[in-house]
């Protein structure tokens, strides 16, 4: 860390900063430039505290960074990248992992079909909410209990493990029976509380990145997962909050590119809720793989429009397996695979 | 509600989309233009379902909605102003009020002496945070249940009334014992599962707006708590994050017009959190005020270069009373009212 | 456009408002819902001048557009897409076009290296600023005239065609002598009196999205140029201003989906400016091609450690001809093909 | 500046990064901490150059510069603070300047009428528009020279000095000859040779925010004319461009106050872009002045739902009258001045 103290900072202030640099147990090196004199802080401690209270000082302008704050998602810190587990399914290596499904479970029906036909055109994992984040306590908020047990029901019937959110600190342990990883949605990414319970739960953690989470604050969010011992995390990028309004939210690409520089985590992305609507998913779902992502998260329902929850953003089946179709030679020009099976399967 | 149809629309899907429409117990207009041709929903129920059932339908555009979805927390459908009563202080009338305190309990000395500090300046209600959301989790998380009783024994030594931030549903009951509001963080603006405990709890709530929460998803958040009884709400600007970084967020002003105007709930301000520095803090305060707010929200520490959270943004005693002096006038000029001990008291 | 009534708009008000309406010259069909009464507006001329008129009108809440303001660059009155030809070359096809070079020309002999070495690699059309807008007085503008020369001089060395931005309406002409397209700057987007000029001069024109600009306010800057009877257009998506700031921008690949579906007009994208480091680039080149981009732009120099502007995020030779080898197989898989020399002949 | 290296980076690259600096005309220091090495460069000239060159060399993780990079404009290095004389009038001292007209001139009457309207009511100066930068090029482009000359009779009717925009450097001159400001608008703040043009040119400015720049950028902007020898610049925050969709665009506060810390050039909002409606105008013009804004740019119209550009957001002569009566007392609680006539005189 560098403390920058402020041109009219005077000797006695430098040396009070200099002092409390040192209780706090670092080293300080005084550097007298033209304009301003700076402090190098040298320590491998956390310097979070420190920062808070220098910046606070007189005679301090502002104190900068020079590491990023997370350690245990840094692939500087741990140069092996991680591979997730979940049931029979590994995200993170040359396969690319598509998980798919409903937004919300609506019947046992509605998810074993769905299943059946993401599972033959490709999908690796089915995904389906039981308990759903709604802006409006009117809209549907999901079957809940009932509804994972439809995903049970569905696994049972098709292999596919199964991803769905957990949104209550209470839930975790009763999703988690159920599911095969569990989802933090992007409102609960700094829902500290859950995330050290997913983190002490241990099963595979689906971590979407927040509407307006800085890719330090995600990787944040995720050193709270792993801080609790829990190292089956994988990132997701849905799309950040900007002032476009044609699509729901912005695919960040480069997000994906920069994480996977950054963290030896995997990371997938989330085109359905980034595009809002699901002409765009197709070009956002190319781009993101295209950009380094290891899977896909992908709303596909029966019928879009009797859908009880993001209709507009879901693909039908047809469109689903004509998607899937056009990623799996993409896969190739990018050195990954993706095994579809042939269209005449479908 | 307005479905806009696609210029290509036939006339299968225009009457395919209107028996939708009947279908969900709504009248419906069909209104041929030059370009396109528009459906008017008509009907007083939420219509947000079929908004998303209609925009997955062949031939269809886009919806446009007329109404905002807000109906308790809407000043149109309420036209009485609300006003919030915390122990002996209401917020939401003529008299201003001003919380204050440190971001973080650090011991039973430092609130209380902090309490007596901020009541001698004029501020009627005391804030303090036991549970604290840390980007990082190797931050001080808070004293918690220690915390709250420091809390309660500042209230004890002063009369102040207690605000504090609540994280977790499950521990709404234990903090809901010690205070006298809840406070709902940015972070949790959406965390639904805990806006409808402290609904169902029934203690006032101050609702902080999400760091790029809408003004509609800030009021709909409010909706879940109103949903389940509760009234008892004061929403809280506190800034939104940009693109600029000079400060910590950007106090949205506008925002705190908009909802005198949209809401009959009191909002106050957070000058502190937007700030980000101690510099700032004053002339947002004094910003939020002449827009409107009902009060304000400010950190207060004895001695900030020792505080253990947000020092940086903490004013000390005596920068606190004398902003406190400033602010009286301008509540007068603001035809509002601020009492504050007369300087020499302080 | 629908106008929408305050629930107590007066009857004398919504007669007011639709008398308005009819003094424009549309028709006017009045709708009473349960909680409002709207206008539909109908006529098939420009309503922008309306709305601000009944916007400003007692008893209105507020207008909402129903198509888009765009015509002369909508797919929708001009189903016929758009191929612009640069000298030689056609962006808007089949065939993918990279365009390369420098972010500003600094000598003879740097560019005519540059140009041949991307030739080499596969690039069809020659970047290089003369002009350089910079953030900083102090920092270089660029060799303007003499810059000129030298493009020349590199495209008579290679036959490759030249684009290079102009930022002075003044300066059209000169610049206009030189080069085969011109291009307008993030920055220059809204610069109307710049764009009319190039409306006017006739060549084509590279126009690059504004850092902050909506896709709407992006095809009006279009609609300026097309409007002055240029329809030699190429939209440049270059990365939008957030809060994240890890990337210099955040690339808008939902942006380049939604044109294509908008407008008739070709879009490459720049991955260059969007990154802000070399390491992000080949990333993001990807993510805009998988999006449905027809072409790229990128900065590369032949010693990015002493170019004289954005070192950081240009490509050396080396690495632009390896990321040149890997987008041939992804054009192909995206059913779009890039002519690339083999690797050997490189 | 500060050069952070990589890790990895080895002693021979290294070296080569101190030995770069060196070439630079710097001094260089360096710090080996337990995690990374970084370079200090201490020197009193402008480092962007340097920083782009390190760079973008092996082993260099980023550069953090330390200084701002705007000298002219800073306060730091020229600690007076700047008054702008616009005729009679001065902008920066205690008295705060209420600029107030129509967004566009009209025709001789309706410029004549409000300028007798605002002076009446208390405003100094008088805005209108005769070059209007408008998102369609089918909207009115204002009266252009016709206008000027109306601006000029209204002058001369009232004693009111004039302020209007100038978007192309080519009509600097004739603009500068009516006008005794000129006014740069937001989509130009980036106009690079349009700054040049006004900074050579003499005459006061008022220098808008761009809706997407930082504050350093704009300051950066006021550099380019204050570089020119032009130091007659007034800097005007209008609202930057966020996710937030109910107001316009978000009047940054925090801005006013953060640039009064940063520089010595005085600064005004303009409430009314930011409001983007009427009713919301009050409200952020106390809030601008609460601040600490030395003025305001208030858009009045005679009649607004008959204006040619901006009607919603234009006040009509009873509301300004009375906007500016509620201002007066807030001006005394702020310890600045506001000359308003009684009000039995409006």
């Amino acid at each position: 860390m560098i403390i920058v103290l402020e041109p009219q900072a005077t000797e006695e202030q430098i040396k009070r900063v200099a002092e409390r640099v040192r209780e706090f147990g670092f080293e300080v090196h005084i550097s007298r430039g033209v304009e301003r004199t700076i402090l190098g802080v040298i320590g491998d401690r956390d310097k979070d505290q420190l920062a808070q209270a220098v910046e606070a000082m007189a005679g301090v302008e502002k104190t900068v960074p020079i590491l990023h704050p997370f350690k245990l998602a840094s692939l500087e810190f741990h140069p092996e990248r991680t591979a997730v587990r979940v049931g029979p399914v590994v995200i993170g290596l040359e396969n690319l992992v598509v998980m798919a499904g409903p937004c919300a479970v609506e019947s046992e029906e509605q998810i074993i079909l769905t299943a059946r036909a993401v599972q033959a055109a490709g999908a690796q994992i089915l995904r389906g909410g039981a308990y759903k984040p709604r802006t409006s306590p009117y809209a549907f908020q999901g079957l809940q209990k009932e509804g994972l047990k439809m995903l049970a029901a569905a696994r049972a019937a098709t292999g596919l493990p199964v991803v769905s959110e957990v949104m209550n600190p209470r839930d975790v342990e009763l999703v988690g029976e159920y599911v095969d990883m569990l989802q933090i949605g992007a409102r609960n990414m700094q829902n500290f509380s859950l995330l050290r319970e997913v983190g002490r739960f241990g099963k595979p953690v689906l971590l979407k990145r927040g509407l307006a989470a800085t890719i330090e604050e995600w990787l944040m969010a995720a050193e709270y997962i792993l801080s609790e011992g829990n190292y089956q995390v994988v990132l997701c990028e849905r799309g950040i909050r900007t002032f476009e309004t044609m699509t729901r939210n912005t695919l960040d690409v480069g997000a994906i590119a920069v994480v996977k520089a950054l963290s030896h985590l995997p990371v997938v992305a989330d085109p359905s809720h980034a595009a809002g609507k699901w002409r765009w998913v197709g070009a956002l779902a190319k781009a993101a793989l295209a950009a380094g992502a290891d899977g896909l998260l992908i709303e596909v329902h029966p019928d879009p429009e009797r859908a009880l929850s993001d209709g507009p953003q879901s693909l039908n089946f047809a469109n689903f397996a004509s998607l899937m179709q056009s990623l799996a030679p993409l896969a190739g020009a990018l050195g990954r695979r993706l095994e579809v099976p042939s269209a005449q399967a479908v």
